[in-house]
């Protein structure tokens, strides 16, 4: 498809600007890279090899090798990708000969500057250093990896389309729970997590974008609970949480409803706290804005009243569950929002007596403001 | 508990022998290590800093600092361990500031050696480098975390208790996925994966090892199958492949079944492989016995028949679902048999055009050879 030879290009462009001979990318146990698969459509258990289009010496239309840990899938799946296929068995499944191999292939010129990922460990990169006498080998937090991780931050019309998609998907799940916990259909923390696994592959899901979390009252005080659902119940009185995602066509939701049961003041407030630090952050996400404001700015709201949020703000969504731009009240997140970012606002207050209360929906940025993609909210009982 | 302890102290004997000062360990979303949960209980999202014994001027009794993410869920779960519980939040959750004071409340003396994980990227570990001037960073590959690796490689008799009450559990799920799909109750991929999370949980499981791979006729080529599981049909004629495991207590179970029906002489060819690996690779596994030979030998069997099994043979569980020892032939693989380890043993076959089999127990090695904990088996219809 046309798409992955577009996306191709545009990091090639960045690497004959960057003067890169040849980047590595890998998705492996461990190290996962979905830019693997927004590059090929591959899904992963993969290395991709980029060569810059000058060194390029593979076939008519082949703008890299993919060598997959099954060829099987990649055959199935990275068929409209311009790219060789190779059985990662081949290199005795060691990214080291890969590359070796690849470099060869290509006829990479000796002394080129070759990129692996910014996330290879300190050994490994003393290794690759070794075993590629000849070339100038580059692992560096700002180079090839967050070059693609800035180019998906920022969705393209069809990625938007999909993830639309997805978010209708999970907007019918979420009126659907909320009928359900009503009428007691829903009464444990499993029944809410195995009606979501099963409603969301019947319409079409992968599945679901992460383990749900599911936290009745007596275990709703943990940000992400644990074990993540259990046969414990939910929804009776006190607060509880379920944080879940759905995943269609490769791209990630993720919504966090708190549904409220015979509130005590305290948990009232702590309620009227997050749904007003929601509003409050979704109503400043604007072209151009820093996200550290929003987050600064939900941070001093909660301080108001003595309160402090323990995680982030939010994070991207897209092929990952946390992806670029980051939200998050920190002296280094430089994010500015731009039309086409696509990422949660989460705010959440935890407390072990009066339980937790997070609400989680997914913003678009367009043009003119915000689109609130998805439905998620507090459901009061 | 004393288990927590005798564990650290077992750590920091060694961190004596290789004059460590500080030890840091750190389990973050990309970068995940049980070992934490290992030494401390807490189930993850945290940095874990031990001082060697001499250097530490904690209060009495704590061997260690445990920053976690979510300081309620470590009280709950690390109240046994010999440790100072402190919020991530504190060291807004950047683990530079948090090993900064570490070192502070610790008194490390100047000059120290301080072991972070091994895993670190290189651009990190340039970070650390340059904040940490003043003490020398170690990041080896063959370090304090394969140490940890290592010890966790042989399980002791509380852990192998829990491992054969996960095996018992899985067992019957065995009997009673055989009988569903016999009886037509589980006709579909989604059926079988979903009464997996059902019945382990029921049973007083954590959940899943990991995501079920059920893959009927249509896609049992796949190594693992993507999706995971879909509503497609599951044991109808050809090869059907049901991958999951159960997680109990923290400790993981790894099995396959392969469901066979109305096989052609080729699909009925690869089955008798598979099922002759097996068998010849639980008979060669020893005390003493090199993994790399068990691997080599299986590779070697299906060679006779033009055969290649595009991944390992096997690796440890434990409180991961992938860890050492490693079963496989390659020959960086020094891994010996001893006995308390506990591993997988899975040959598997891979055809587009007739599907895949694969079959998959858990090994416990024993002084006098070797126990099959698991009943996992070739299922013919």
């Amino acid at each position: 498809m046309e798409k992955y030879s577009a996306r191709l290009a545009k990091i090639q462009d960045w690497m004959t600007e960057e003067g890169i001979g040849l980047l590595m990318l890998e998705d492996t146990e461990g190290r996962r890279d979905q830019n693997i698969r927004w590059l090929t459509g591959h899904p992963g258990d993969a290395l991709l090899f980029i060569p810059q289009d000058y060194a390029s010496s593979l076939k008519t239309n082949n703008k890299a090798i993919l060598a997959a840990w099954d060829i099987n899938l990649a055959k199935l799946y990275a068929s409209h990708a311009p790219a060789m296929l190779a059985a990662y068995n081949d290199f005795g499944r060691q990214p080291i000969k890969a590359i070796a191999a690849a470099l060869q292939i290509m006829k990479t010129p000796p002394g080129s500057k070759i990129e692996i990922p910014s996330v290879t460990p300190y050994p490994a990169f003393l290794d690759y250093v070794g075993e590629l006498s000849g070339f100038d080998i580059l692992c560096r937090s700002n180079g090839a990896g967050v070059e693609l991780d800035k180019l998906r931050a920022v969705k393209d019309e069809e990625e938007i389309a999909i993830i639309r998609k997805a978010a209708d998907i999970t907007n019918e799940l979420i009126d659907l729970l909320e009928k359900n916990v009503r009428e007691e259909k829903i009464k444990t923390e499993a029944d809410a997590a195995l009606f979501i696994e099963v409603e969301s592959r019947k319409r079409g899901c992968e599945g679901t974008s992460f383990e749900t979390l599911a936290a009745g009252p007596y275990r709703s005080f943990a940000i992400h609970a644990f074990p993540s659902w259990t046969y414990s119940p939910f929804g009776g009185s006190g607060l509880s949480i379920l944080d879940f995602g759905v995943k269609y066509d490769g791209y990630c939701t993720d919504v966090t409803l708190t549904f409220a049961r015979d509130l005590n003041p305290k948990q009232e407030k702590l309620v009227n706290l997050v749904e007003k630090a929601a509003k409050l952050a979704i109503t400043m996400a604007h072209n151009e804005t820093p996200a550290k404001d929003i987050a600064a700015a939900v941070d001093a709201f909660f301080a108001k009243s003595k309160k402090q949020m323990p995680h982030g703000l939010g994070h991207g969504i897209g092929l990952q569950e946390h992806e670029y731009p980051v939200i998050r009240n920190r002296s280094d997140n430089e994010w500015v929002l731009k039309p086409g970012m696509i990422f949660t606002i989460e705010p959440g207050l935890y407390d072990t007596l009066l339980g937790g209360c997070r609400l989680e929906n997914d913003i678009l940025i367009t043009e003119k403001g915000q689109e609130i993609l998805t439905t998620a909210r507090i459901i009061r009982l």
